[in-house]
């Protein structure tokens, strides 16, 4: 297992100067070596700090219509970056409301033609362009009786923001980079804070409040010996397991895009059920470990791969290996973590000879029907 | 792409004597060449015989209590393979009767200790074994008012089995390979019987009652040619869309098991949003294509995989390529099509030096909590 110990270094680049007042400077001196999915991914505080005071009225007032409305259900849906948002939200309203949750699959619409029998529920739509004609079809066709249809889109001005009945922008500015990075974030803190709100839950919502000063330190994070892990071709399995398994979906599609790697998103429950099958010393696996119940099932998931000769990268906020500040709230550290993540996939593409902003055959916006 | 013309010829060892009264003799001469997943593949076309006769009584009822109670939404949990069939489960309920069906996450209750609000609903579980432990809590956790829960399991005397409320039977035997064959086809088979009985749908039923000839005539499809597709290492993405990517993941999960190979179930939908950018000639793709809306998109697909320079097994019931008997429902064909699978799927594994009976780190009965 690579075990590193965690230490603070000031982040190179683009800080907040809301919250750290760093200069801006020091980005431009250094413009070679910055990708856009670098630049991008750095912006992610400054995106957080403008939903805290932006997004904070609208969550609130949300989150009063949705105890009113009191859904029986949600589906909530998304493609891509914003399908790994959709899912932490999946969990999330389950584990925190007990509110069962559809994933919703845009094709029973787009492809079967069928309209979803759907009454008091909950529609959360994701996504960055709000273009995918896809998502659109099947949002404009997830009407029923009391059925609020929520947005969490960045640009205000595409054809999904105009069809829902609550438009909640990710404030996440323009994204030049494929791989999305900053919008992804803002989606996953939106979520979050939408939980916070709906449960006027005092410690979630002081949670949400600091989640813009624990993604800025989560870029202080000093993961530089971790880079290597990933310099070898061969497969990967990015695992997690609760909210955690969002954010491994989200970093395995990651590795695809910016670093050319078959990596894969299993959940820690799965993976002993098949997948298991491929432990041994070509098999890498990523562990994402909030600090929550699952976590002592992370190590001992760590140490069983481990024994089979698989080289273990955990991610923890123990101190003891690669990671981010510990919080109280193992959603945050799971944002945090992603957060730091990225910057670790920008590096070891560019180690790999690959340009994280171009991954070919990719565009930005993918029309999938 | 693999173009093979679909030859018929006999099936080598086990096949139906009710259905065909071909000697079962045959198998009993080629014991060294007949693994326990072979035998037990070959077995489906009788477990789904027996489904057809046992089960149709319990389906009626069953049917009959669904129109009655109208549930709202549905929940379906499995593990694994099951995990599979749940996924076809969702996509039929969703497509078929227009009903929101939520993937059950067991650890929503094993690890975080919540409990869903669940009414006026149907909770499917679908199990081998009956026995994983967060899916025996969570189906025991997954009541409330009007809640209907119904267990597709194949060993009577489980946990599982004890609790539900409506227990139907796999019918599918002992099943002593690692990797389950049958089981699965027997759910999936079952999944779409219980859809047909609750639509009342004489299509659909009598698409049902024909599936053990279906299967019968997918042993005997000639795919041998496509067993060299798999020979090196590399990863590989399965794709489908709708009831195919249910297909697609049980053939990928089977694909780690049996034959050791980094195999990844893909939508046909997603692959556009970040995956594609592995595409190339180290890539391999498998694409379940079952004659339905989704079809063209298929052929497009592969079309601009190929152009990229993937090497794609089409599997489909166009007569051009591997595939099987083209049926007029689209759901059979793709059971055929992973019924046939398996047994591509073991014979590459034989090719490649590896027992599919025993797959390395692998039990039968995997216990996640």
């Amino acid at each position: 297992m690579l075990v590193i110990a965690a230490k603070r270094r000031p982040a190179l680049g683009f800080r907040s100067d809301a919250i750290y007042g760093v200069r801006r400077s020091r980005l431009m001196k250094e413009p070679a070596r910055t990708t856009l999915m670098e630049a991008e991914a750095r912006e992610a505080p400054v995106v957080a700090a403008r939903l805290v005071a932006k997004a904070t009225p609208v969550l609130r007032d949300l989150g009063e219509r949705l105890r009113g409305l009191s859904p029986r259900y949600a589906l909530a849906a998304g493609r891509g970056s914003s399908d790994a948002a959709a899912l932490l939200a999946k969990y999330l309203f389950e584990a925190r409301l007990g509110l069962p949750t559809v994933s919703a699959a845009p094709s029973i619409r787009s492809i079967y033609g069928r309209q979803l029998n759907i009454e008091k529920a909950l529609l959360l739509a994701i996504s960055q362009s709000g273009r995918s004609p896809d998502l659109v079809e099947f949002c404009r066709s997830a009407t029923g009786p009391d059925v609020l249809r929520v947005g969490l889109i960045n640009d205000a001005a595409s054809p999904l923001a105009e069809i829902m009945d609550v438009f909640v922008s990710l404030e996440a500015g323009p994204e030049r980079s494929v791989a999305a990075t900053k919008s992804c974030i803002a989606a996953m803190t939106l979520v979050f804070g939408l939980v916070a709100h709906w449960l006027d839950d005092g410690e979630m919502i002081a949670a949400f409040e600091r989640s813009p000063e624990v993604l800025a330190k989560a870029l202080m994070e000093d993961w530089r010996s971790a880079e290597a892990f990933f310099d070898r071709d061969g497969p990967v399995y990015v695992i997690g397991r609760g909210p955690g398994l969002a954010v491994a979906a989200e970093a395995a599609l990651k590795l695809k895009e910016t670093n050319g790697l078959h990596a894969e998103a299993v959940s820690a429950a799965e993976v002993r059920h098949g997948p298991f099958a491929l432990a041994g010393p070509e098999l890498r696996i990523v562990i994402f470990a909030q600090r929550d119940a699952a976590y002592e099932g992370f190590k001992k998931l760590a140490d069983d791969l481990e024994k089979l000769g698989s080289p273990v990268l955990f991610i923890s906020a123990d101190g003891t290996r690669i990671g981010v500040r510990p919080d109280v709230e193992p959603v945050l550290e799971l944002l945090a973590m992603l957060l730091r993540f990225y910057l670790l996939a920008n590096a070891t593409a560019l180690r790999r000879g690959r340009s994280p902003d171009h991954p070919p055959t990719l565009t930005k916006v993918t029309e999938t029907r």
